[in-house]
Order: C-alpha cells, then sequence, then structure tokens
C-alpha cells in the first residue's frame, strides 16, 4: 500500500513539474538562456527562416542543425568522457589479460597513473580504445556503453555523467525542432558510444548522430548474423572529416552548426558557405566557478586565438557560458 | 489571356486528381495491390505492429523499413540504370579525352559497342564508373545528376526513367509511413546517384538513403569549402555490406526489409534475426509482358533457387509481379 501510495505521489509530482515546465516554455522557450544578444540572435534567426514570405525562408526539409558533442552539449574535462569509459573498460577486462601488468599503457593505467598511460600519446589512446571498443557484437557493446552511462559518475563534480549535459543546450535543441528543424550530432566521439544514449538525453534517435567508427563485419553466430567491431579505424570525424561525415550521412549542408573548438571550425566553415541565411555559433568555456574555464591552451576542447578571430570577422556567435548561461548542467532525466 | 486560362485549367485537373487519389487512398491504401495473401500480409503486419497493446506493438521510433533501390523500387533492366548515366556521361566528357578513341573499354563505348564495352567485366565498369562519377564537387555531381534523370529514357520501353519506378512500391512507402514507420533505401547504387531525386520520386529525403560511395575530401576552391569526389571505393553498400551499411547509418535493426535479389539476402536476414515481429519481403520480377521476366540466371537482379529456397524455409513474403500487382509503373511525377 505504502509503495502504491508513493508511486502516486511521484507521478502527482512529476504531472506537476512536467506541467511548470510546459508552462516555462509557452513563455519562453529558451529559459535557461540569459536576455541578451546571443539569445535575441538564436531566436531572430529561427524567426526568419521560418516565417513564410520571409527572404530568408527556408523549407522545413532542409533545415538541418548539427551540433557537436563533446564540450558543446555536455563537459569534456578533464578528460574526454569516452577516455573516462574507456578507462573504465580496462580495469573490467585486465583479468583476462595479464600479460597488461607489464605492457604499456597498460601497466600504468593498472597502477592508477593514468597521466603515464596517456603520455604515450595519441599511440597509447588508440591502442586503449581499440582493446576497449573492439572484439565484440555491435548489440554487446550497445549494453555495455548504456550500463556504463547510467552508472559513471564525473571524476571532479562526482555529479552522475548525463548530468554534465548542459540544460541550455537541451532546451535549443528542442527550440529548433519545436521550429522544424532536424537536429544531428556530428562528433569526434564514437557513433556507437552515443547512440544508446542520445534519444533519451537530448532527444536525437541514432540514424541523426554522426560521429568516428571503426570497422564492422557480418558474421554467423548460433546461425544468427550479427555485427563484429573490428579494432581497424574506419572513419574519424573531426576537424575536416566533419563536412565529409556530414555528406556521407545527412546529403545536405546543414543551415546552422553549433561548437566549441578547432575542431568544428570545417563544420562551422562549411555551413557557413552555403547560400542563405546561416548561423554559426561556439561555446566558449569561460566559467570556472560553474564549469570550466579553458581554451587557446588546452590541449583538450582547444579554442584557438585563430578561431576566435575567425568567429569575429565573420560574425559568428560566440557563447559566453558565464554571461549567457542561466544555469549549466541539466538535472538528471531518470530522476 | 490563353496562358493564364490552361493553367487555372491545369489546376483544376491536378485538384480534381488529387482529390480523386486522396478518397481512394482512405478507402484502399495500396490500390495497386491485387488481394489476396500478399497484400493481406503486408496489412497484417502493420496492423500488429502498430496496435498498442498488442504483443506485437513496436513503438513508432523503432518502426524502420529498408529498401532496396534497383529491382526493388525501380527497374533494371536491360542494365542498372546507374550504368546508363556513366554510359551517357562517358559521351559527354569523351572531347576531353581523345586518349578513349584507342583505350578500353572507351573504345568501344565510343564505337556504340556496349557490349564489348563491359566485357571487361568489374574492372572496366569500375573505371568507367570512376571517370565518370569522380573529379567533381558534390554540389557539381549533383547538378549532373539531376539534368541526367530528369531528362534521360529508358532503352527499351522509351518512357521517362522515373516512369520505370513501381508505383505498388510508392504505395507501400507512403502507407508505411502514414503508420509512423521511417523509410529508408538501402542500394548497392552510389549513394549521391540516388539523393538528388528519391525525396520527390519516393518521399525519402537524402538522409535516409544508404548506397555505396567514393572517398570525398573537403577542399578550398575561390575561398570556399567543397567535396571534392574522389576515384577511390569507400563502401560497397551489397550483400554481407548492406547490414554493415544499415548499422553505420541507421544505428537500429529494421523491423521490416524489402528486395529482389541475392543481393538482399544478408540485409533480410538481418532483419529477420531481430527479436519482435518482422516482415521480409522479395519482389519476384515474372512479368515478362508488363516489365521482365528473370530470375536465377540473370547476371543483373539474380533472385538463385537458394534464395527462393530461403524465403520458402522462412516464411518470407515473395511478390509474384503478375499476379499481385494492378499496375506496374507509376505516372511521371512532373507530369
Amino acid at each position: 500500500m505504502m509503495s502504491q501510495c508513493r508511486k502516486v505521489l511521484r507521478a502527482a509530482a512529476l504531472v506537476f513539474v512536467f506541467s511548470s515546465v510546459g508552462a516555462a516554455m509557452a513563455q519562453d522557450p529558451l529559459p535557461s538562456w540569459n536576455d541578451g544578444a546571443t539569445k535575441q540572435g538564436i531566436v531572430d534567426f529561427v524567426a526568419k527562416v521560418t516565417q513564410e514570405g520571409s527572404p530568408d525562408y527556408v523549407p522545413q526539409a532542409e533545415r538541418i542543425a548539427t551540433f557537436d558533442n563533446d564540450g558543446t552539449l555536455w563537459a569534456e574535462q578533464p578528460i574526454y568522457f569516452q577516455l573516462l569509459f574507456a578507462l573504465h573498460r580496462v580495469g573490467v577486462l585486465a583479468p583476462e589479460h595479464p600479460e597488461w601488468k607489464e605492457k604499456e599503457p597498460f601497466a600504468s593505467l593498472l597502477k592508477g597513473d593514468v597521466k603515464g598511460a596517456l603520455s604515450g600519446g595519441e599511440p597509447a589512446i588508440a591502442e586503449i580504445i581499440m582493446v576497449t571498443h573492439a572484439g565484440m557484437t555491435t548489440d554487446e557493446f550497445e549494453k555495455i556503453v548504456k550500463d556504463w552511462i547510467t552508472t559513471a559518475k564525473h571524476p571532479v563534480t562526482k555529479r552522475p555523467i548525463l548530468e554534465m549535459t548542459y540544460q541550455p543546450m537541451v532546451e535549443l535543441l528542442a527550440y529548433l525542432r519545436a521550429n522544424g528543424f532536424k537536429t544531428f550530432i556530428v562528433s569526434g566521439g564514437g557513433i556507437e558510444f552515443m547512440r544508446p544514449w542520445t534519444e533519451q538525453v537530448y532527444g536525437i534517435p541514432p540514424e541523426q548522430v554522426v560521429g568516428s567508427s571503426i570497422k564492422t563485419k557480418l558474421e554467423m553466430r548460433d546461425g544468427k548474423p550479427v555485427l563484429m567491431r573490428l579494432p581497424e579505424i574506419n572513419f574519424i570525424d573531426d576537424k575536416a572529416g566533419k563536412p565529409v561525415g556530414i555528406n556521407a550521412h545527412i546529403g545536405r549542408r546543414p543551415i546552422a552548426a553549433f561548437g566549441n573548438s578547432d575542431g568544428d571550425r570545417q563544420m562551422l566553415e562549411y555551413t557557413a558557405a552555403g547560400s542563405g541565411a546561416r548561423f554559426c555559433l561556439l561555446v566558449h568555456h569561460d566559467d570556472a566557478e560553474r564549469e570550466f574555464a579553458y581554451g587557446a591552451e588546452s590541449k583538450i576542447g582547444t579554442f584557438s586565438e585563430d578561431l576566435m578571430t575567425e568567429a569575429k570577422t565573420r560574425a559568428w556567435t560566440v557563447v559566453s557560458m558565464k554571461n549567457d548561461w542561466k544555469t549549466v548542467f541539466r538535472p538528471d532525466p531518470s530522476r
């Protein structure tokens, strides 16, 4: 009885929360954005491309918006979360690999020396990624990712990893979709690392996720066809790879693109080079108090002075997290 | 005045045609399919996966249906239409390539000897494809395809090439979408050869087309980023490649798959191997009078005895074009 009662109370509370959210949305589709030039710029762009008869009108089918993930939709400090996942997997797999005790980068990792392990640079990272991301079926990998993503905590904030997503950006995704946009993720991260949770968290279904990938191969297992994940790079969806990935996957040039680092530069340039109204936005991490402050000097999510100059020259929108965002992180969607 | 009058008359006629079509659709969503087990099987499957509360109910986001193109959505005899396009392009490009007069497979082609040119087998075909499909930007290629597809005629029927699409399958696509399915093309044909016209003809937008591809590369031209098409295979979306392409592009296993040949076998097997209700269909070309009759002996669109046996064993639907289709080709959409 008690449990039944609690369920009803929870349901009632949820209805209340959702109606409040609904009412707030009706007044302001971007409640977590402070009023100002940045927010106004977003609203103005959406108004002019959706207003029939406007010289900037864009038919619904062509309203493609692409979003980087790491540093744009969720945090990326102190290291990419997919690397956290890989490091966790090394621990899980270690008992099957006694040889790792003597072999770098695994030996350092297993001693808890992450910095030492990563000192091997890209080859070391690639090796960690391959042993943790390949050698299983796509269905198995999906389950492994789901299990981790729903239990992992951020190493600094100790919050659930899915609470490290940005509330203002989640609102922006919903706002664009409510205005007939189709929203895509275009990330340097692994496509199959993102797909298991992007629908729940961002409202973006698997078929609208573009990312880096390893090769897969059709095999029969117990008389059933499965796709095995091979330890071989298929595609790197970063920098000049982003327009290539966009074309391969979407087949249309976006009219709006959202990023936060040098890795997104070519995506924004490619978007801006189309004809008609375009919108390009970069999130600048300048909020050491509520999140992290980094830019030109950071190895992860580098926002170079060159990129800042280009953004100013081309009148791209640069979001100051400190000034433009009322809240940063979103509440855990599962609570 | 006359022209104004004609326009009004045409508009009125169109309204009349569309209302009739609308009324017919309300009665029967598949008017070009003869009543019988095949049609009933399609309707029953759609009913059970869309009926809330049914044990076979599938949430809308998971209603993924994949369609082969050549031989399934449009004809493929006497040769794949993309090869017709390539042969046409060789003629257009010949003045820039005087060396082709002495070089096979081009020399035979330019003498009108298609059979001789293709006698070089796959390497000859690959060479023809590369010189006609690479070396331009993606935007330029899109324009070339659009120009050809709207003017080309079928070599046997002399009908516009876009009238060689199948009316019953176009109805089936619309019927599935009306029931919350997301429809994808998964074809061995070139992804960028299909995208410029699939939305108009099948109602399938570019981002829902999966196909074979060549590599592209980001380059600057007149200060603007463009994607150059390179003479290098990126991916072959056929046979065991189809499940790989589906996973890479869609990231979900289809619940329904539609094909017509051995090239679709793995796609159907992969679809059937998922849990819950599944629907697999093969179009059998047995209608020499209205289209073409071919199967096990055909080099193009081979439907082997092995595949027929598997279809029967697994209770896949085999469409007899002769018996199941009231009409075969669809009217030119631009008329």
